[in-house]
């Protein structure tokens, strides 16, 4: 048997990224990256710092140059690689980042009169112009469609869909006007590989509808046209516009296009499969199945758990979604997240640095891991970025307790990284509190692969090996296994994630253990962390803190043994 | 008339300092320091972190060394200066400083068999050997004399003279045997000037006695025998040899020796005058008077105010004394103070400071001086080294909270200075609450002195003009005017402190002015600050802080103006 392969398109706000993998075993043969060139590394701005766009023009470009450099690295690497034995394209971006196409599913940004201007390109995940109307949103939704903020952790972000598009209609009548739909940038790319972005043949994913865009089958899929009427009624018009065709990614969106087929070196018809936000395709790269958690740590986190939708699953409170097949077809996909974790490190390393040669990550890890737990007396609350979950309160902030005179960076450093080891079990005991076990973890990120003390550290407060995903590309190849299973079985791939996953990803040999006796000393730590994260981060806490400092010189004393 | 001169001594930790000063105008003619010599700068230590002595010689060495010193310059800068026209001497000290001494008041460390045992020399102000015996006292003195706690506080510190003395009883047996009793240091040194610390001649101050030893003539004196006897049958041995001549600071404890007049240049009787805790002493430097609130303010502060004893005062809950003459004859002396003030920027600037020049006080300060109140939605609590007033608690650490990603060095530091300002704001409500008004606020130390941002920060937070003290060497001043007091009108000095503090105490020039719009915002920072003090500091307490994060944002957006 020839050896046969796959794709996986990673659109990140930045750069796309091509890999080639070996379907028989996950090996990753080529990978090539394309990086932005409009605006800031891709990114547009404006004198308001809250706007955020891209020009979908970046990710034409950039699947272009990105598949031929991996195709010809491929080649250069792999004796005898035949581009025809890629047999499926799988696709992951950031989301939510909708972008307002014509009615023939052509960007207004590729419009003449409209190509300088923002609001006609792709809303970028990241753009918080929409604050005030996803306020609205979720007002109104509070008080008369409940059950759509169930799902999403019971907020509306201004980070997601409806949001951005209302802003947009209550500020740019041009786009909206010319405008005939929405659509998500991870539904509109496959649609352009395929041909299939007029409105009639559009088939977009579940994952971005039912995470960014309220899309629930238990209420007939998108919010329904009284609701959004009284939001707006241009909204309700783009509502009655959505796509019908939602679907898994286990399904394709149609064939390549000769076009693309040309210009790129591909097969013409290879299948494409329906997109999925990049996090979710990361942990289906980093092995995620009932009973495994996939974390994703950089500057934030991501969570991704899923819990077979054979069973029903309890709405739990304070996760940004729940969604059918988001993740693994057959599977709910559970989202949650913490706004920052190494950003916070950053923040202490770049802003509070001690000095130049002592402030490095790498030289305050080193000391912090030298310390016990409990040792230094501090305790420190997560959310210098606010909190995604379980609180979902962007307006939440960093507090640092126990300090003496003799406090030392390290010291704080550490406190630190436990504080995000803690906001992390905090996610985890809610997950399982709602019936879905999490008997694994594993870890993948730039974190992950780079901070031995933080996997450690998360080892012993979680009380729970960490594992380390092998790849370091998990959302590339999440999205290489979705176009193994989209060319299923006969072709050579497969015809489930379960048995694709089984092949195509692992982990890494070495495995963070978890230290009882340190376990131990952070189950005490955590519930003064519990006490802190429910006295200033709900409504509801009553009680007295007069005892956290004591408790935390009473811990000290007893791991120093004085 | 010819100029008349006195002189004060003020006995420090680590050095003695000997002013000359004109007592019609309260110039300072010669200033001299005698730097100790053994142990660490004068300090006795050993492998125990808690403990900290002080040979008694390096007294009778320092005050001949630095009063010859004062003299010799004083000749040579002023023409026509003679020795003779010193007509009085006052003393201050470091308490609670107590040493053990035999039967004619000679200390155990003069005797050559004890003259290396650190239990034999006198037990620094700072010594914290006796922790478990304070928390003793304190728990029999809640149980059966409450007043005597009531006065002090409501805790008894191991830095004071009972527990020390109960410490060496219970681990030091042959310096127990040989001691015939115990004496503060600054009640010691007067004696030794003037030739009565024989057991029978010797007058002591009513100022270490009341604040330090639970003296108060509402029970008598000095704490009953069957207390004592309670805690140790030695201890009350001990408590039975105390002074009966307890006196205030007008009131001269003898004339100087002819020995003392011989070695020093200085003339034969000249009177002493009682000893004074430094800080008490201080403060009348600084010119503490009714409605007058003094601040020393370096690495921790003390507050010290006076009320006249004509009218009763209420016990003030979490004051460290009220003591009636302490201060100033005729009015009680309060005494308050924050643990860490100083230490506590020093401690920002040499452990976590962000780098070489940045991070020195002086870039932090003029880029903290820059922001506006409230602009940064930080806040801390002032606890580092615990809470002396109003909590008296020790075991209570720091907090910071409100850090976002983006917060600053420059904004932590601002936010650490804001939190020494409350707690002086926290002392001076306390004080008011109880009857003491505080209408005047002059500050004296090396940070009232250097620190221009901290001194404005505290106008803006006190809502009150703050003052500076003329002379930086405010301690021995203070100890000049008791020396211009103990003489008497009838040898060119003064018959009260009031007539003495009006010609030699003044202020600089210089006035720190409060700022409406800065205070406004810090009266709504103070309500925060009051909460988590209240949450934190103690058990009373019962609520929420849900709101306390956003209402720090709420106020930086409407500084802001966002």
């Amino acid at each position: 048997m020839k050896p046969f392969y796959s794709l996986g398109l990673d659109f990140g706000t930045n750069s796309v990224r091509a890999l080639i993998v070996d379907v028989s075993n996950g090996k990753e043969l080529a990978t090539a990256i394309h990086h932005y060139t409009t605006g800031k590394k891709g990114v547009i701005l404006s004198r308001n710092p809250n706007l955020a766009r891209q020009h979908p023009g970046e990710w034409v470009k950039g699947a272009e140059m990105s598949i031929r450099k991996a195709l010809a690295q491929a080649k250069k690497r792999v004796k005898g690689f035949k581009p025809e034995r890629i047999i499926g394209i799988g696709i992951d971006a950031t989301a939510s980042t909708p972008l307002p196409v014509d009615e023939h599913g052509k960007p207004l940004a590729f419009h003449k009169p409209f190509a300088k201007d923002p609001d006609a390109m792709a809303w970028l995940w990241k753009d918080h112009t929409a604050v005030k109307e996803a306020e609205e949103i979720t007002e109104l939704a509070r008080s008369i469609r409940p059950q759509y903020l169930a799902k999403c952790g019971g907020v509306y972000s201004s980070e997601w869909f409806f949001s951005k598009i209302l802003h947009c209609i209550r500020t740019n009548p041009a786009v909206t006007d010319k405008a005939f739909m929405w659509i998500e940038s991870v539904d509109w790319i496959p649609a352009v590989l395929t041909g299939t972005e007029a409105p009639g043949d559009l088939t977009v994913g579940i994952c971005a509808a039912g995470h960014k865009a309220m899309f629930n089958e238990l209420w007939g899929g998108y919010p329904d046209h009284d609701f959004l009427e009284q939001l707006h009624p241009r909204l309700a018009e783009f509502g009655s516009r959505m796509p019908s065709h939602v679907r898994t990614a286990d399904r394709s969106v149609g064939g390549l296009t000769k076009a693309w087929a040309k210009k790129t070196g591909l097969k013409e018809g290879t299948p494409v499969a329906v997109g999925v936000i990049d996090a979710h395709m990361g942990a289906v790269g980093a092995g995620v199945a009932t009973g495994t958690l996939v974390k994703i740590i950089g500057t934030s986190t991501c969570d991704i758990a899923v819990s077979p939708s054979d069973y029903p699953l309890e709405d739990i409170p304070g996760l940004c979604g729940i969604v059918d097949g988001s993740v693994l077809p057959g599977h709910f996909g559970l989202e949650a997240g913490q706004s920052a974790v190494g950003d916070i490190f950053n923040w202490f390393v770049e802003y509070i640095r001690p000095d130049g040669k002592k402030g490095t990550h790498e030289a305050l890890a080193l000391e912090a891991a030298k310390l016990r737990p409990g040792e230094s007396g501090l305790l420190a609350l997560d959310w210098n970025n606010g909190n995604r979950t379980v609180l979902v309160d962007q307006k939440l902030t960093g507090l640092l307790i126990g300090q003496t005179l003799y406090t030392t960076p390290a010291e704080i450093y550490r406190a630190l990284v436990e504080a995000t080891a803690f906001g992390a079990l905090t996610i985890i005991r809610r997950i399982e509190e709602y019936g879905v076990p999490v008997e694994h973890v594993v870890n993948c990120g730039g974190i992950a692969d780079k901070n031995p003390f933080v996997m450690q550290t998360y080892a012993d407060v979680l009380g729970r090996p960490m594992n380390v995903s092998r790849s370091s590309q998990t959302c590339a190849l999440g999205a290489a296994i979705a176009g193994a299973v989209v060319a299923g079985s006969k072709q050579g791939g497969y015809d489930s994630f379960t048995d694709a996953q089984a092949a195509m990803t692992g982990l890494k040999d070495m495995v963070y253990e978890p230290n009882k006796e340190a376990h131990a000393v952070y189950q005490q730590l955590y519930e003064l962390y519990k006490t802190l994260h429910d006295a200033f981060g709900t409504d509801e806490w009553q009680g007295n803190l007069g005892g956290v400092m004591k408790e935390l010189i009473r811990i000290r004393n007893g791991v120093k043994g004085i």
